[in-house]
């Protein structure tokens, strides 16, 4: 019997988005050895563009293959990678990554998802979520619904390893752009505040979703329940986060197969106010499997045979 | 048997709202004789604030008895004037009238309207639009769902001269905030349209609401359909118009009596947009009956004893 080879890095993986990138360095099992953030989303990139920002991301770690996912593969990104369809095999991305050349070498770049049909959807980032889901929780691959949470949060039926459908919700921008720029936002307020005062007000703000009222109306709640004197301005902007994770989820809710709850993946912060709103809508729990965009990258790279897979005479992974 | 008097100024109304300002000099019988605009909403004043706009808008009219509406009585404006309880009359305005005093003599506010309960809702500013729409449309007075598009939309039910319910929804001000700062601004495109196109692409909007898919998890066909080729990126925005119009549509012919069709108050241009939307959903065709506030602040006025009611002994007119 031979000792385990000792882990050394592999890959290096990117999950570069409009505001930010995320870096992993990879050893052969599949574990990350670091993970770098910087702010250089497509849209922010700073002198030198998208080539200095790789540079700088990947130094100094040594010369490995590269793989990426997000919207670097857009229009706006290094290039304008086609759309694979919806409903198709999560497990197919990896034969179809699109190679961009570049002065660290060829960068692998993970194509989206398109959903056609009279209401279209897109997802750039979010199909490499859901492999590294499946990776890593072998038991949703038969019939589950991955909640995605975030500035579009995608809710995402998956059946038998492929993806059926799936249905994009615009919750985290409407509150970014309502917050900063409608009079929602314009409550100001020096009251101070508690912890149980913004649990509450988020928890009215879900609760909303149950009256029935339809979204565009119940928004400008936000505003006429602090001036009826029904909520404090300071906890107005909790109880809009709630109407719009609930109201996301009453609809969500609906697309999903009943036999089993969602799971949830995403940053813990934003993926707990989810939970804590399934569980007061009455829902049963999600589970949180946390960020799987890093497992993603390495076992749509491990298929691509862009890193040594220990395990490929044993057949496909998902 | 006398000739009829030689109409003379009478009064001086204001429609003072967030953006801007309107003014009207009217005469005895309501007629107005002229009309002024500024750009000096309450949130816009200059140099001079509040005395220094309402001298510029006064001259070179005569001294008469002031009224106003709008966020001119918020908490951000001249004086906050308390809420009127809804339900209630809309006669019963003209007992309430705040009065300011100004270098210009002392300023009439007309207070706004608040609907309590779990789901509160405010107005100020449209009660007077409503007033005018009852004032100019007396058959409106019996049963009728006033819609008042704008900024944040009003649907107002009226029956036998009381407002009964309202609900407000943010459609004008999801539309700019969408369109300025959020993704779905952000198609550019240099290609040219023609009017058919873009009313096709409104049309195509609107027909989104009758898929039953919620507005947040729809935002995003915005942006989708362009991706997939099925729109035209310089019609983009119109599609957002109709999408947003079209799910206010859907979501207010719930609330209001079925029997007739609501009436639309307001500016001429964005009236049509919303009866053209009545129209591709199905619905029976809104009468459009223009802006009504100015005939709203007559009214109330000569309830209030501003200006004399040749025909006071005639019974209350709403």
């Amino acid at each position: 019997m031979q000792p385990e080879p000792v882990p050394s890095p592999v890959l290096i993986g990117l999950d570069w988005g409009t505001s930010s990138l995320r870096a992993w360095l990879f050893d052969s099992t599949g574990q990350t050895q670091e993970e770098k953030i910087l702010p250089h989303g497509i849209l922010n990139l700073p002198e030198g563009g998208f080539n200095a920002v790789l540079e700088k991301i990947c130094t100094p770690w040594p010369d490995l293959p590269l793989i990426a996912c997000g919207m670097i593969g857009s229009a706006n990104g290094l290039r304008n990678v086609a759309y694979l369809p919806c409903p198709g095999s999560i497990a197919g991305l990896a034969d179809k990554l699109e190679i961009h050349p570049t002065p660290r070498g060829p960068l692998h770049i993970v194509p989206g998802l398109m959903q056609r049909g009279a209401m279209p959807d897109v997802m750039r980032g979010e199909e490499t979520q859901i492999a590294g889901v499946l990776a890593q929780h072998p038991g949703t691959t038969s019939h589950t619904t991955i909640v995605l949470p975030g500035t579009h949060s995608k809710w995402a039926i998956v059946k038998e390893g492929a993806l059926t459908e799936f249905r994009t919700f615009m919750t985290g921008e409407l509150y970014a752009v309502l917050s900063k720029h409608s009079i929602l936002g314009r409550l100001s307020s020096t009251e101070p505040t508690t912890p149980d005062n913004r649990a509450a007000a988020f928890r009215q703000g879900v609760l909303s979703a149950k009256t029935g009222i339809p979204l565009s109306a119940r928004l400008f709640s936000d505003r006429a329940l602090v001036l009826a004197g029904n909520l404090a301005a300071s906890c107005a902007p909790d109880y809009l986060s709630g109407l719009l994770i609930g109201d996301e989820i009453q609809a969500g809710i609906h697309l999903q197969p009943r036999e089993t709850p969602p799971v949830i993946a995403g940053e813990d912060t934003l993926c707990e106010h989810y939970r804590t709103a399934f569980r007061i809508l009455g829902y049963p729990e999600p589970e949180l499997i946390g960020n799987t965009a890093a497992a993603g990258l390495f076992l749509i790279a491990r298929k691509a045979g862009l890193v040594p897979d220990p395990r490929s005479e044993k057949g496909p992974l998902v």
